[in-house]
């Protein structure tokens, strides 16, 4: 059974494959019977909702608070906004009645033609619309800004090509859309969220981001600015982990919402909207595990260390078993996650494969000679060592081993980026090294067309023009017309 | 401001309106664009987030985990269940296509009729089917069981007749699912489900509740046996505030879901599946609330305590303010929840007002007198009754206060359910005192046909046979034919 648990295709004999098979064997989700839907599983649920919970903590002590809008949007609304209808009314799920009927056939039921709707009805793909029709009777005066709501929420967007977590028809997210009185103040707001989404990738996740803006043809529709965080999966692609668009007074313009200022003075609202969702477990997963399994962050895992005794007889086992009750206890206080297991039914080989698949932080084996000798065995999932350790304050040495863990999987990773960041300056060079799989600093003229040419011809994008580090001007590696600054090219999902 | 604000239809003028009106008026809820769905305001989201992360604490100290399973199921799922197809097949919103297209005219954008769907999809009214489908992946064993499953989701059913919080199209909801391999487990977690909603409704809600089973024809369509908690409201009528079923093995033989026991015998398995939604916020509002507005229970109140300044000029109100702050955090680090409202842009009256209409627990005021005193004036939302008390160990003096208010909230709950709840051993007098409000313990033979002749002609239904209490036998008042127990009539939401 161990050896089955473990059969994982490997990162370098094919990464997709890799992937899916973790997702699967780490009972952390599957598809269902409903083209492009994921389960959920609890072990997966458990890394969103720890997710959440920081994610919530931070919107929330930056004065957001939480709301819920519909899951429906009229049709109609959808064509209020010209871009948005462009980028978000095509692919998406369709209610058209509201009323089944018994097959007069006698076999099952069948969708009732009288019930049906005068306007149908659209899944949400993602709220703009509805909220911003609401917002209308919300907002009458400068005293009613800014407007701060977040809503935790799941969605629909009707992928062809899906993958779990990555890209699936329905997913879980959060959206924010805030309204504020000034252009500035909701400028202000959108850099404030990415940088809140940079402060959990980097904190929480253990995964560097670039923050930076996206190229007109990659913004959210019906946005001015979309501000992005882009991270690099150990292949070397891109994933786009978090988005916060400056919408201007676009959609207030759509669903006509006007607040009257301190003088009185009529004006459209301002605008922004943000979300991550969960392809951040995608992320998760792709950022730091290896051929053996999941490694998880230890703010983010379920449980962050699980004890397995090894033992011969119930007298063995009894002893471990008070000792380790202790240490639960005394773990548990210090505020760590733990479990312990010891099911009769699975051997301590199979345990340690099925923790070590699923990422559990710190493994703590308990024998015999432990017993005698006031020891445990640690393990560290992150590196794979192990070793002998006094129980005397091993609160306190858990603790700072889950730091310890917690940083080097952050510091891991930043390396990884860092080793596979590079420069270039020929258009030539461009088109060997993006083979590697890399990201890509290059010059870039500002157009659309370069950037299609670029994407036709190498399969990457701008993955976003970076708000920090090197702004030199330059030339264009394609056309060499002038460049304002270095941007990020890469492959992504 | 203040008067138009406060300016709810009374309780005994009219019941309903009253309701609505404080909805509305206290910024819980509102309808939507789109028929029959409600928004969720701020304030009412976060009673909602606060009886969930309570809920939620529960159910996992019971070992239950979370999952998430797709808001769609195929049309033919329904059919599988023979009682449940007819229960709840019928009004539900369903997805016909998958992609809308620019119209030609021009205008908007309609269904494209080329993407039409094979087979229709439901947008869950509840989610056994989708869920049993599941779960015949999963069980394969005695092992893999019990599975004790809950989802957080939100459900679409489609009700003609909407009413905030109560009945909506959309809801939010938590349904859990469990697995077991004896009918016996089952029937005790439908139990232990049931006695948690209790508890959670009488410690937490502050309503007192009375555990039964439901009558065979107001069962969940599918289960074996339905339990339910019913709470009265201020009008005298009942509100099924929470739902526990005991499925049998009907779902596995629907979806064949087999499992080997411990002897390698093949059977199907056993199910529960329990829930409540935020129909819970609509009998919190109804059970409690006055005509000043909410009155909240401090456990479930988004803020316990809130701060209003009385002063004149800059001065005072510095020194209020630092006054304020002081007792804002020693609150605080009794884990009590305060906001201090010092907005110059409205009066204190108008604050007094709004915080009495939003039904936080306890408001303090701090003018230029208690300054020199050091006091504070403390008024209690539930008696609305004032006090001044001293600075001096506030901390200890709130927190039994709210604990006091707590207590007495629900004490007043129960004094009102006792007065209203009567015996009756005639149908004449059945039928006269239902018309004052009234929960009426009476003698039913057991029959359906009984059951129905009574609510045609009074529109009383059997809210449960009660679990606890007086289990006399006697006659039916109808037709005198034997009856076990009394059973509890009333007229219901």
């Amino acid at each position: 059974m161990a050896k089955e648990l473990k059969e994982l295709t490997s990162r370098s004999q094919d990464y997709s494959q890799w992937y899916l098979d973790l997702v699967i064997k780490a009972d952390l989700a599957e598809n269902s019977a409903v083209r492009g839907c994921m389960v959920i599983k609890p072990y997966g649920y458990a890394i969103w909702e720890k997710m959440q919970r920081q994610l919530d903590d931070m919107f929330k002590e930056t004065g957001h608070v939480n709301a819920y809008f519909p899951l429906f949007i009229p049709k109609s609304f959808l064509s209020k906004e010209a871009d948005h209808v462009e980028g978000f009314a095509k692919e998406c799920a369709v209610v058209t009645h509201y009323r089944l009927k018994n097959d007069p056939d006698g076999k099952g039921v069948i969708v009732d033609p009288e019930a049906k709707l005068e306007e149908e009805l659209i899944v949400r793909p993602t709220s703009e619309t509805i909220i911003w029709n609401t917002y209308r009777n919300w907002i009458q005066s400068y005293r009613d800004l800014p407007l701060l709501i977040n809503q935790w929420a799941n969605v629909v967007r009707w992928e062809m090509r899906t993958r779990l977590f990555l890209r699936t028809a329905e997913f879980l997210w959060q959206e924010g859309h805030t309204a504020h009185a000034t252009r500035e103040e909701a400028e202000e707001e959108t850099v404030k969220m990415l940088n809140i989404y940079a402060q959990f990738a980097e904190e929480h996740m253990a995964i560097p981001v670039i923050k930076g803006v996206k190229s007109a043809s990659e913004r959210f529709a019906g946005a001015i600015d979309t501000y992005a965080i882009e991270a690099m999966m150990q292949d070397g692609k891109a994933l786009q982990a978090g988005t916060s668009h400056f919408l201007g007074q676009n959609f207030a313009k759509a669903f006509d919402v006007k607040f009257a200022d301190k003088e009185g003075k009529m004006d459209y609202v301002w605008a922004t909207s943000w979300g991550v969702s969960t392809r951040l477990i995608g992320a998760l997963i792709m950022a730091h595990s290896d051929d053996n399994g999941l490694v998880l962050p230890p703010k983010l895992a379920p449980f962050q260390v699980v004890i397995v005794p090894i033992y011969k007889g119930e007298e063995q086992l009894a002893a471990i078993n008070e000792k380790a009750d202790g240490i639960v206890k005394s773990l548990k206080a210090s505020g760590i996650s733990v479990k312990y297991d010891n099911a009769d039914n699975k051997k301590p080989g199979w345990k340690f494969s099925e923790y070590e698949l699923k990422g559990v932080p710190v493994r703590l084996a308990m024998g015999a000679r432990d017993m005698e000798n006031n020891t445990v065995e640690v393990a560290r999932r992150d590196t794979l060592t192990k070793e002998t350790v006094s129980c005397d304050s091993l609160d306190i040495y858990i603790k700072n081993l889950l730091d310890d863990i917690q940083a080097n999987i952050y510091n891991k990773a930043l390396a990884y980026r860092t080793e596979k960041t590079i420069t270039v300056e020929t258009y030539e060079e461009f088109k060997e090294k993006i083979e590697d799989g890399v990201f890509i600093l290059a010059h870039w003229d500002g157009t659309a067309e370069t950037e299609e040419k670029i994407k036709a011809e190498t399969k990457a994008t701008i993955r976003c023009i970076p708000l920090e580090g090197d702004k030199t001007q330059g030339k264009c590696m394609v056309t060499g017309n002038p460049s304002t600054q270095r941007v990020v090219f890469a492959r992504a999902y």
